[in-house]
């Protein structure tokens, strides 16, 4: 059998299709993010980050570095196994209280990442809950798409942010089925945001568990970072909030919050956190300064306010086309996979800015687009430099601006 | 619907079983590894691990440590995205290269655990190879079971360690199909070693693929820690060879290596890889120092293989049962799950010993058991502590010696 003829024809139909990824080789600059180094066939040259989901730049903070540094020095580089055998560090345990307070839940518990949190947690819910019915927006990610696969347990998919037709879906189910409704807060590629009260008014009526995913918004929104569940006084409506610690926390891994009995069940059950090695300790006490300063510190979360109202504006200035959202996250609309991937080498080869394009199948065809995340480090210059790049290019590649 | 009491429920049975996990609270101490300090209801003690999968103590190893350090002051905590949208760092690339050296291969992908490698690669493997068939060795770890149920592949389960089972299970499936060979090389829980010429020359009868998980080898066995492919003079006749970076190595994270075309159609269609964020730069680099040390300094795995030799002699002499097996892994049975949670804890109340119970469903019932993983730096007091521990438990609770 030719293994490399099958892999390398499903490769090519990829390069056909125009969907082949390359990944841009970069090099962050701690002191000075959004500033890194690209290397590409041996030349390196300087470029800004505009699509770090490393919101809020804690990656480079001091107090995180330190933390890390002084675990790393302590207890060692990995944990030396799973968190049963031999693996718990203590450090583990304060990250999952810190975790617990910030959501106001009785109970956390981490995960290696965010797509294992949500991959784990929903397919042990919707496996071990006998007869159990998960209600998914569709638009969930897909490490709640692959979870609920996994589970094997029934699903009803319900039209993207529609309380209505949740309503609708739910009320197809077995009376007696437990039913959990899946959805997320800030949705990545459109940056729109869930109505969690009326999605939360609609599970009740049907006695649903509630679970969302605020990956995208924890350290983000609300008064201490919980998230927008926090922001609108929602989170003890949550069954379940699961959370990053990799993008505005700056670091890495995953976790979940809840009751102490629904995090013991996911910790005794779930596969995917019993059988693999725990986060480093040094991971664990980086995210929990991080935390722990944003739980107190609102200048970055104002600062990148600032920073998306700014840019808005700019590109409403010159009209180039975003999506509206009440979010961080400004999808710049191409439309066209050709040119979405031509302006974003463009923008790196001539003016040192990396925005990668976003291509089918992480959105749907015709509506390619740069998604762009300000930061509160990205300054006056770059907002100029960036709006400046992107109205060449779009009379370059003769692209429709938005009627202001 | 009372979720709550549906958790608790089934959370009972599993106490009732005696199969409930609780984790020792730990924090290993960088540079007097295996001493760890155990925190167990607001007391603290020192302990000396016994149970470690960081097998050569490589997590706190200086050179790794200072890698990790700069790495973390230099790029910062975390990636700040996937590794298509802005987190591939060049760290990255360092140790897939590292690692594709180790291996003999042409190429290496980055997982963010061992766990996740096993999920991804078989899962996709099964899923996009029309037709594919997966025979599983009736032992494989539960990642790699969760990944070929994932696929929704047909898998054939072959006897532990039998090729003749392997020739039969082959003989029976469509010569067409596309055929995937799934084993490891050590096994966890019994420290047994796969055969794996044989295993290679029956997957060649029948133009089978082989997939290896090294997880328990890399960095143990071979001439530069290539593992035990790498000792047999092997790594040529597998397809694709499974590693992990959180055991030997001592960091965090998992990998596969194999030919380009099998490594970008992995990294082109495995969800677990494409959309999650990428691993630490930090980790990465210290991986890569953690890789580079091994490759050259034997002192470790001979010091390693030494103790695991003077250990079992002073089992056998006095009468402590334990598996034969031709590995670092020690496991010593009681055979009872009781006795073998009971076991435990005196060694940790009355010893300062930690070593965890293996109960089911880890291992089969009846075959309960202490997994004990010397390493170089266990000393010879160390181990007649620990052997004097034994003898005196053994008594007390009444266990069968073995046969000298």
């Amino acid at each position: 059998m030719d293994f490399e003829a099958l892999f390398q024809d499903q490769l090519d139909a990829l390069k056909q299709e125009g969907n082949y990824r390359v990944f841009a080789d970069l090099e962050r600059h701690c002191g000075s993010f959004p500033r890194a180094t690209n290397r590409n066939e041996g030349e390196t040259r300087d470029v800004t980050v505009w699509c770090s989901n490393d919101y809020l730049g804690m990656g480079q903070n001091d107090k995180v570095l330190s933390a890390m540094e002084q675990t790393l020095r302590e207890c060692g580089a990995g944990a030396g196994g799973t968190r049963n055998i031999s693996g718990t560090n203590h450090h583990h345990l304060l990250l999952e209280q810190e975790l617990a307070d910030l959501h106001g839940k009785d109970d956390a518990l981490l995960f290696t990442s965010g797509y294992v949190s949500n991959w784990a947690a929903l397919s042990t819910l919707g496996a071990r809950l006998p007869g159990a019915v998960i209600l998914s927006d569709a638009l969930n990610h897909a490490s709640m798409i692959e979870g609920m696969r996994h589970s094997r347990a029934n699903k009803k998919i319900w039209t993207h942010n529609d309380p209505e037709d949740l309503r609708r879906k739910l009320a197809e189910c077995d009376p007696d089925a437990p039913k959990i409704v899946a959805f997320e807060s800030v949705y990545s590629m459109d940056g729109d945001i869930a109505p969690i009260a009326e999605i939360c008014d609609v599970a009740d009526e049907f006695g649903a568990m509630t679970y969302l995913d605020e990956v995208h918004a924890v350290g983000l929104y609300g008064p201490r970072g919980g998230g927008v569940a926090e922001q609108e006084g929602l989170m003890d409506r949550i069954t379940l909030i699961e959370g990053t610690l990799g993008k505005a926390f700056g670091v890495m891994g995953g976790y979940i919050t809840g009751s102490t009995a629904l995090c013991d069940f996911i910790r005794s059950f779930a596969s995917g956190f019993i059988f693999t090695t725990a986060l480093p300790p040094a991971v664990a006490a980086g995210a929990t300064a991080s935390i722990r300063h944003l739980k107190v510190s609102r200048f970055e979360r104002a600062q990148q306010a600032r920073r998306v109202a700014q840019l808005r504006a700019q590109l409403d200035a010159v009209g180039i086309p975003h999506l509206p959202n009440p979010s961080h996250i400004i999808p710049v609309m191409v439309k066209d996979p050709v040119k979405c991937k031509m302006i974003s080498d463009m923008l790196m080869d001539e003016w040192g800015i990396y925005v990668q394009p976003i291509n089918y199948p992480t959105v749907p065809k015709g509506t390619e687009r740069l998604r762009i995340t300000p930061s509160p480090l990205h300054t006056d210059a770059d907002l100029e430099h960036l709006v400046r790049a992107l109205t060449d290019l779009w009379s370059h590649c003769a692209l429709s601006r938005a009627v202001a």
